[in-house]
């Protein structure tokens, strides 16, 4: 199919297709003439693929392809390519001077396996100087909630990914990538709703959103 | 305190203190002189407010406006509150003309209490699309560990803001605000952490993180 067929098939713009295809996320088309190309269905699965990332996931573009990289290079192995994903999701935390001796504590506590430098822990340490500074208590136990949800959430998670992997690398290595992205939306965008529905169902008063509806 | 002591205070840069004070996230502080003005604790506390919702939580600009304006008005009742702080988590998300039947369905499967035109509506119906083309189920059966996850968490979180509502509404707003932000942000990384710890034990196999530690 030709550029505007691909960009009719996927629902993206031309302009936008252009580019990823100037970025590389996407892989050029089969020259048929010097300013026509051909696309195929591997195209428009890549594209739909790039699309998730950055528009679901919000992930940079230098991030998103950090990520198709480690996706299509069949020496990666799985866990690498999660931990890529990982990061590009986390965001890349500068290691502070002072280390991250917050995220240790609650690592140690919750008895996680974590690589001792593993780059989530700047990440999380982040998150949790932020609560300490209001004064919010950041111990095992006061956040068992959200400790214990990460945990089932992951549990399921890479049930997932193990059930997928036997199918072979290549088709669990798009499980990895784009459900490491699109299920951490899932649990953002399902906490706020259920925050709504748990609101009004204690306070019997609907929440309220400004603006426009 | 002077402009300069205020930075090392907070460990918040002297040029970006600059930059909030001309986006107005933070009030101007008593003039001194003409080119001199002194800053005060509520100084600090709100610029701490304003780190965080940028920092650690990647509010844009204008969404933290937006999230302030609402903590310091009085007469915006907490839930308004939390809509607001929501809508700026979340990311405005356009309505669809197609609408968003697959959010609508799940949340009714789930019989979750959430407005008919709620904007957090088409921000799921984007993940859940996003699902669905890699054909991956969405029904409240396949989703039950991320939907019981997300009410555990949203529950414990209402009953923390619920608690801080009884001192007061002006005790509670910051609550609202950063609770929201900066506890959407810790399951975040403790989903990701999660899936390492989960992983290593499964496979016995540690995660491969890319780049210098």
């Amino acid at each position: 199919m030709r550029l505007a067929e691909l960009a009719e098939a996927t629902g993206v713009p031309v302009p936008t297709i252009k580019y990823y295809l100037r970025e590389g996320l996407l892989p050029a088309g089969l020259a048929q003439t010097r300013t026509r190309s051909a696309y195929g269905p591997a195209h428009v699965q890549r594209l739909r693929l790039v699309r998730s990332l950055r528009e679901v996931g919000h992930l940079p573009v230098a991030e998103v392809a950090a990520v198709l990289a480690a996706v299509d290079d069949p020496e990666v192995p799985l866990l690498e390519l999660l931990g890529t994903t990982q990061i590009a999701v986390a965001g890349r935390a500068e290691p502070a001077a002072a280390g991250h001796p917050l995220a240790d504590d609650l690592l140690a506590e919750l008895d996680w396996q974590v690589h001792p430098d593993s780059p989530l822990r700047p990440a999380l340490e982040r998150v949790l100087r932020a609560l300490v500074q209001q004064g919010w208590p950041v111990d095992a136990q006061a956040l068992q909630p959200w400790t214990d949800g990460a945990q089932a959430i992951a549990a399921a998670e890479v049930d997932v990914v193990l059930g997928q992997a036997a199918q072979g690398r290549d088709a669990a290595a798009t499980v990895v990538a784009l459900g490491t992205v699109l299920y951490g939306q899932l649990i953002a965008q399902l906490r706020l709703l259920a925050q709504e529905s748990v609101s009004v169902s204690r306070l019997s008063s609907p929440i309220e959103h400004p603006g426009p509806r």
